[in-house]
This record gives C-alpha cells, structure tokens and sequence, in this order.
C-alpha cells in the first residue's frame, strides 16, 4: 500500500525540455544519477525519478517553469533537499523537479520585529548560523538539515515545537507560484491579522500540491539568556510519559522532552559510546532567564523525582548539551546500526497527550509479539512519536509485517483522536489514511481546493489528497 | 464606501419560509424587530436584515437550513451574539439568519490535554464560568462576550493574544456546515498533524463565507498561579511603544499589554470616576508562578523607567485587577459619553511592532489635523490598535471626513508591511482594501477557494471577498 511504483510516466515532451534548456541552459539538467537522487527521499519509499530537474534562482524562474509545464501538461515536484519521510519528492507520474535548493538568500532579518525574510532554499542551520550574532534564533529543529521551504511544505516541527510551535506557527507570509504561473504572496509582517482567507496556513503542510514555495517570512525568537538540559531515565515507560503529562499541566515552558525507549537508549549508547542507564529516558531542554530556568528544573526534578528518577543527569555547559542531542538527533542512524546491512522505515503519529501512554504501551506490546526490531523515539510533550522499522529490505515477509504493523499503529492513533502524522507529511506513504483521518466529507473538501487551484493535477501529483 | 445600502434584496421565496415553519416551528421568525437586531452588529455600519431568522440546535440543523436555502437560492447568514465590527452580519442580499446562540453546550473538557470542545454558540464569558473550577481557562478576550463560533469565523484576539495567540492559535478542530449541505470534522484533538490541508485554519476568519462553524475544539491554558497587573503611564507616546518593543524583544512574556491613549485616559477616568495620570499609558498583565511574576514585574520596571515612567501602580488583588480591565474593556462606551449622542466607529489595524510608534504618532497627528475626536488603544504587544471615531451620524461631513480619515489609516498601515485588520475582520467595511493589502494575484486564489466550495455565493454574500 505505502510501495507505490512509479505510476504512469508521463514523459516530459521534448519541445518541453528545449524550451527549458534554452532558458536555463546548464541549469536544465537530465543525468540519470541527479535524476535519481531529485526522486528519492530519506523514507523507505520507493524512490521515482523525474524526467529532468531545473534548478531555479528566483520565483520568477520558478513561475516561469510552471507557466512551460502547464503549456506541454507536464507534472511539477518542487525539491529542498529531499530529506522528506513520506515519499514527497518521488516525482510518482514523471514531470520537472524543480530544486530549489539554490535559492540560498537570506532576504532580511528585522531584530526589532523579531522576523526575516529568506529564499526556500535557505536550511535552517544556514539561517542559525546567519542570526548567530543578532541575539536571535529559529526555533524549528526537525533533525535534518532541511530547506526552509520544506519545511513549511511539509509543515514540519521536531524538538522545540512543545514550546515555540511548528512551521504553521512561524511562517509569517509566503511567496509561492501557484499552478498557473502566478505568484502570490500571502499574510505579511504583522503579527496579526484578520483580513481575509488564510492563504499562508493553506499552504503550509500542502506539499507542493498547491503551489510552490518560493520565499518564507518566518517569525524568530530571542536567544536565551540561560539553557539547561538534563538527562532523566525512568524504571518503567509508563512513569516517564505520566511524568511528561504533569510537566505540560503545570504549563512549566520546556523547550524540549524527548523521549527515548529503553532500545533507543542501548542504540545510542553503542552508537555514541555513550553509557546512559538503558531504560525508558527522558531528555529535557530549559530555556529562559538564569532565574526561570533554575525554577524549572527545581520543578521538572520534583516532578520526575515522584515518578522514581534516581539519577537526574545535567547538562548545563554547551558542549555537554551539544553532545546529549547530537545523541539524539543521531538516533535514528544508531538505530539502523542496531542491525548492520538494514534500513530504517519511520514513522510518525500523534495522539491527545492523555492516550499517548496507552497508545505507546500498546504498540510496544504489538512490537513484541511481532520480529520487527523498531526503535521509538518521541517529542512527547506534543504527544507525537516515531517508530523506526530496522528492516533488511530484500525480505518481502519483513516488509510485509512492517506494513501491518505500521497500519496498526496508525489505526491506533485515529482511534484515540489522534493523527496519522503529527510532523513527516503525508505524501504517498500516509496517503491510504487520509480517509480514515478526516472523513469523505472533509476529503471531498480538500479534493475540491486542489481542483480550483490546481485543475489540471500537475503540481506534485499523486500527494497527499487521494484522487 | 463603507456604508453599503442593503445591495439587492434577494426575498426569501414563500416556499422556503413554509420549508422551514415546517421543520423549525416557532425557531423560525420574521419578527421585524428580532430580524433588524440580527442584520445590525455593534459597529456603525448600517445594518440590513434578513428575512427571516432560524434559531439551530445542532449541526444537523444548520445541516437542514443550508439545503433548503441551496435548493430556493437563497442566501444564508450565520449569527453568535452579534457583536462584529465590519457589518459580518448584515444581509445585504437578504436571506436566512441562521442564529447559533442556542448552541449553548460545552459537550467535553479535558483537564488532561488542555482541551475542550463546545458548541458555537457557547461564549467565552460562559466557557470560563464553566472552567473555573478545572484549573483551566480559555485564552481569548476580545472585550465583548462574544460565541465562540463567532469568534473563530472574524479570527479574533484581543488582550491576551500576545501570550496565549488568537483565535488562529488556540482552535484544534472544527465541525462546519459546508455550502452544499455536508457537515465536515477538520483538525482534531492532536496538538499537532501535517495531515493534509489546514482546513480548520482556512474556515477560522472565514467569516461565514466558505461554511458554518457549528462546534469547536479549542486549546486552553492552565490558569497561572500568580497574576498581577500595573498601570505605567507614560510622559509621551513614543516611549511607551519604545518600551513595548524593549519588551517584546526580551522575550518578557507578558500577558497583557495596553496602550491607551491620553485621551482614552481622561475618557475612562470620567466614565469610571478614577484619577489616572491622563498621558499614554500601558497596562499590564503578568502570569506565572509567584517567582516568575517578580522576576518579570522588576524586568518590565527597569525598562519603563528607563523610558521616564516615575508612577508605577500596583494591582495585585483579584478586584483591583478587575477594575483596571474593567475600566480597559469599557474604553469604548467611556470614549461614547465624551460626546452624548454620538455614535461610535471602531476601526482596527496592525503593523510590523518596530512602525508601531511611526504608524500611530502619524495617526494622531493626522487627527490633530482633523475636527475628529478618536481615542485610541492598542494591543501593542502584537502591533495592533483601535481608534473610535466618535460622530454625529447625522452629520454627512462628519460621516465623510471620518471615511477620509480611515482610509488614511489603513494604508498607512499597509505602506508600513501592516493589515488592513488585526483583529476585527474584514466584513464589509474592509472590503475595498483587501486588493492593496494583498494583491490581485493572492485576491484571486481566494476567489478560486470561494467559488469552489459555494459555488452558488449563498454563504453570507457580499463579506470578505470582493466580487
């Protein structure tokens, strides 16, 4: 079901490419290795590559592209930096991929209204490392390096989310060429603002379905003054999620708790040799004044302490800090060594923080009477985590219980309220759930903006809205 | 401009009305009194009533309505409490009023996941009677008690937006009524999904052009441990604002931040008989436990002294805060009686917070050029404020010297990255500066979205989109 092949080619013509050599010259490219690595994301999805790739400077460039491929009917997948989870970039019916990923500027950074304005193609370390010095940082962290504009595509979160929110929260304004060539710029640099539909948050999360995203006004946060990190490792799973639970109530403003499982903790301990207590752990991230962190802390410890924390581990210096989450931004490659020669198929749910200890234990117990070997791991203050699948993909009976499993695990989320992905997208591996997750009434909705906006299905076709 | 006649009465057909009698009984009236209260909101915009109003009990209902209505053509209006502010409400092409403000359930709460999910109906004001004792309180205060399906239709914030967000912000999940008569679910009860197209943030600050807001699931807060407020006045405008953006960069998170104007001072002074210094002042609201609330009250001192603030009042006590609110959130009717018998005209705008000084000190020194007395307030933490014209209106100069002024206002605002609205919706009265605001281009995606999901325009015609 998440295994499509590529669907139906449809063979970018030839006066197509012509016209784009013209215009892009050695920019226009159709060399299979770039081919292949244009329509294969990070995922365990089958990868299908595009007819050609453009790379594009600008979103006149952009638009320019897409006014050519409407002219010859040709399907278009805009490309980051192809670190999607759910087959995003797989170019599914053939078509132009135009990367982006050359679209580095960094367009403005206001340090009074705390926003900037940078090109999609611009990742979110580069923009890091460009505010380093005006006090401000961008706060949405997904693990890899990804571009800007994937990230909104995509609407991605990760770690600091439980704090400063999700892409949906901090893209401010877009600018995107819409399927007719158009280009439309959407919200603006007012924190808030009533006047009229909220195009911007229609376009976040839409995966180049609906437009391509070609510039991103972003909301930034002030450096804090003081972090603190710590590293809690609990006897049993059931405490550290209850723990977390207390922790959201109290509304104690945590920049990060992630959770890690007790095979989680042995992968990155072999892989980082690092000697964690290999049980169900729990990493915290403070941020705030010298004051307010050292309240949180006092509190968190107290907190975790009821829940029979013995040994609560600091990391207040930066590079003890670094290391604790380059552990677990590194977990997922640790994971995959747990089992040399495989590959990792992961996926992603969310549920009401309530359920999310239900829904964790029962999965575990699914995992146990099943082969698969799967690593979880979690941004459990918003209720949301990820199993990977360590799989040897030339087993067709390892895939197939992956399947099962990872249907189940989704069924279980929607059953307790919860979504199919709280943070990787839908593309075509979640596609099979959209249904399910919404009801045919809001599908026949969704199905309804993609056809007015886009009537002849070419941008990124065979996404995330079930034809 | 902004004052439309009722533009082409479209009389509800005989056939409809007899339809309707039939399902709704005595819920359906054409009572020119109850008709004229549901055409006129609480703005200056006249008012046009609708030929009849149903009062619904369920989505099913509403359900029933809109298909009647589809089947005749006949445009359809949803109504709370009918306290918007650009004429969202008036049926200027006549119509069914679809009165949701017997919708009055709050059909679960959940203490564990900070949620809650009510009928459209419910107010903020009744929301919050009924959280009391949960721990738990709902974020959003625009001033008036408005429904909460109102709410989320006009995208609304107010006093608390610049900690706890809008509207935008804080609603999980809806159930609408959409044109054609289905009833979809959006969003959901996860703190965070990347599963599809942000319907839920597509219909909030729809304003009951693409569907029918019928229930929601809304975000909540726990209620801090420690609140106290301050009143700082200021020796001028510009410092005070210099002070909010110190502030605001900081990363003080304050709940509350007011600016009132001096001659919103002396408004409410003489309203509520209290002796405030009448210059720019601020009030301020701070949350958070006891320690926090210090550490942020002595931050936010230090600041506005550096910024010339001498006389910082305390309020600590539960009913002395209340009465500084009080007195806030009854600037408007103190800022009526400065002129007996005059009517008011609120107007809204928001911009990047580092214009905010530019953008009202040339407000103001516009109005000083003008015979118009308008006070002004301002959530300023998020870059938005209010001026009220206070008019005779029965006085065409009066009437156009204030449309004169207004527009000024707006664009203004928009030659500054600002909105033609931060809060109070586009209506009518905001129509003709969507085009500026956003361009033809992006003008015409959300025409693309109107027509595809109402096909017909029945759904409150004549509002937010321009034709």
């Amino acid at each position: 079901m998440s295994h499509h092949p590529k669907l139906k080619p449809v063979t970018a013509p030839p006066e197509l490419l012509a016209a784009l050599q013209q215009q892009f010259s050695e920019r226009l490219t159709t060399r299979s290795a770039i081919l292949e690595r244009h329509g294969k994301d990070e995922s365990f999805h089958p990868g299908a590559p595009p007819d050609a790739v453009v790379f594009a400077h600008s979103s006149a460039e952009v638009s320019t592209v897409v006014r050519l491929c409407q002219q010859y009917g040709t399907p278009i997948i805009p490309f980051g930096t192809g670190t999607s989870l759910e087959g995003q970039i797989a170019a599914l019916y053939g078509g132009i991929c135009i990367d982006l990923s050359q679209m580095q500027q960094i367009l403005r950074v206001s340090v009074d209204d705390l926003d900037c304005t940078v090109q999609a193609g611009v990742t979110r370390k580069q923009l890091n490392t460009y505010l380093r010095d005006t006090g401000l940082f961008f706060s949405v962290d997904p693990g890899a390096d990804a571009s800007l504009g994937g990230m909104a595509a995509t609407r991605a979160s990760g770690t600091n989310a439980v704090r400063y929110g999700t892409m949906k929260d901090v893209v401010l304004g877009l600018t995107a060429v819409m399927a007719d060539g158009q280009i439309i710029r959407t919200g603006g640099r007012a924190r808030k603002s009533s006047a009229g539909y909220d195009l911007t948050r229609l376009l976040v999360g839409s995966e180049g379905t609906l437009g391509i995203i070609t510039e991103l006004t972003l909301r930034l946060y002030g450096q804090p003054e003081a972090v603190s990190a710590a590293v809690c490792p609990f006897p049993e799973l059931r405490a550290a999620i209850d723990a977390v639970i207390q922790i959201i109530q109290l509304g104690i403003p945590v920049a990060r708790i992630e959770l890690l499982d007790a095979l989680t903790m042995q992968a990155i301990n072999r892989w980082s040799k690092l000697d964690y207590p290999e049980t169900p752990t729990l990493f915290f991230e403070f941020h705030g004044s010298q004051r307010s962190v050292t309240e949180h802390v006092e509190q968190v410890r107290e907190i975790t302490t009821e829940f029979g924390v013995t040994d609560f581990r600091w990391a207040v210096h930066e590079e003890d800090r670094n290391a604790l989450w380059q552990a677990r931004h590194d977990a997922y490659y640790a994971s995959l060594a747990l089992r040399p020669g495989c590959q990792g198929w992961p996926t992603d749910v969310c549920v009401p923080i309530s359920r999310l200890a239900d829904c964790i234990l029962a999965t575990q117990a699914d995992l146990r009477s099943s082969t698969l070997l799967a690593p979880l791991v979690g941004h459990v203050g918003d209720g949301n985590f990820h199993l990977v699948y360590v799989l040897n993909p030339e087993d067709p009976a390892e895939l197939a219980e992956a399947e099962r499993v990872n249907t189940r695990l989704v069924q279980r989320a929607l059953a307790m309220g919860g979504t199919c992905t709280g943070e990787h997208g839908v593309g075509y591996g979640k596609l099979p759930f959209l249904a399910q997750e919404h009801g045919e009434e809001a599908l026949a909705v969704m199905r309804a903006i993609k056809q007015a906006l886009d009537p002849q299905q070419l941008l990124n076709p065979g996404k995330l809205v079930p034809l």
